[in-house]
């Protein structure tokens, strides 16, 4: 499973210089941060919403739509911004491997 | 940057074993739900909030932090779910080779 | 300013018995809990960019705008529930009489 | 259930004044917007997952609970940027008068 975020860092990349008119991500970014991270706040709450629905008896299909929506416009933020995923995921890797799960469990 | 998620579902699945008392992730799991779905909406509200301020100038650090958070919450919530970060990729994969992101430009 | 949530009840509750096709607050309640939880959650993030947006500068019509639009449509979840904006104020009001801010802080 | 809004107002005022120690307002104005922001989006979270309690059958009073604090923060974020419920309730009002309701269902 392991280079897709790779790929799509590459893609995001690509689209926003592609025009607004033929790709979401490119519309995206030309509306600006505030409307993508609307985005951002939007898929949270339908991750949330999906997740009770499973915890309800409703099947997975929605909740892992709606997560790789989150993750998709989390990652359009970060594009817009100068970031990318490597640098999240190095600091989950950081925090497996220095145990920081433990640390934040101390912390709160 | 490749297997970071992969190796962190492993340590996810270990942790739901695991005693509140010593694992974040199982105080998490035996709180239950509701409690991992606050944490997934508290940690998307602090993303948003640290892109805007990258966007004033702060540096990218917090925001690289709250985005790993968010991922990392949203990856307990599958787990506690019987999902995991395999299907979302897969489902980013799908979306990424049947030029899925313009489907999704046309549905609005 | 007084009686604005109080009329405001009634036409909630009015329009619970509309055709959807003519009003906004009966096509939220045939669309379903789901479709009003969204809408709480997308205001709440549009307050949060908008009280940003006030803070760097921008006059305040828009978060006010989008304030009325959290509250609108937390009312609209209450009136789907069988609650009302009484029950809030009361306990608003409860609070405020027995000092109840303070409980909160000590609570943390 | 009227003033409730107007008294919580001037208390707001008043807190905005008093000692970070002493009153929870005083302190989530010390702690800056952002803070405040957090506890603006933590309490939709809360609401939404209250209301969701709701439907499956859990008694209405941590949803009202949950709503008054939503509200409550809401208005400590507007007088944290000098704005106050008045403006809020004057909005409403307008919408409500001149059918705006119908004007927001037209727009989508």
């Amino acid at each position: 499973m392991n280079d897709v975020l790779e790929k799509l860092t590459q893609v995001l990349e690509d689209r926003k210089q592609a025009s607004p008119d033929e790709s979401y991500v490119a519309s995206l970014h030309e509306k600006g941060l505030n409307k993508i991270l609307e985005k951002v706040g939007e898929e949270a709450v339908e991750t949330i919403l999906a997740a009770r629905d499973v915890a309800q008896g409703a099947d997975a299909s929605k909740l892992i739509y709606e997560t790789a929506d989150l993750w998709f416009h989390s990652l359009v933020m970060l594009s817009h911004l100068g970031e990318n995923a490597d640098s999240v995921l190095r600091e989950l890797e950081r925090r497996f491997n220095l145990s920081g799960l433990e640390e934040k469990a101390s912390r709160g």
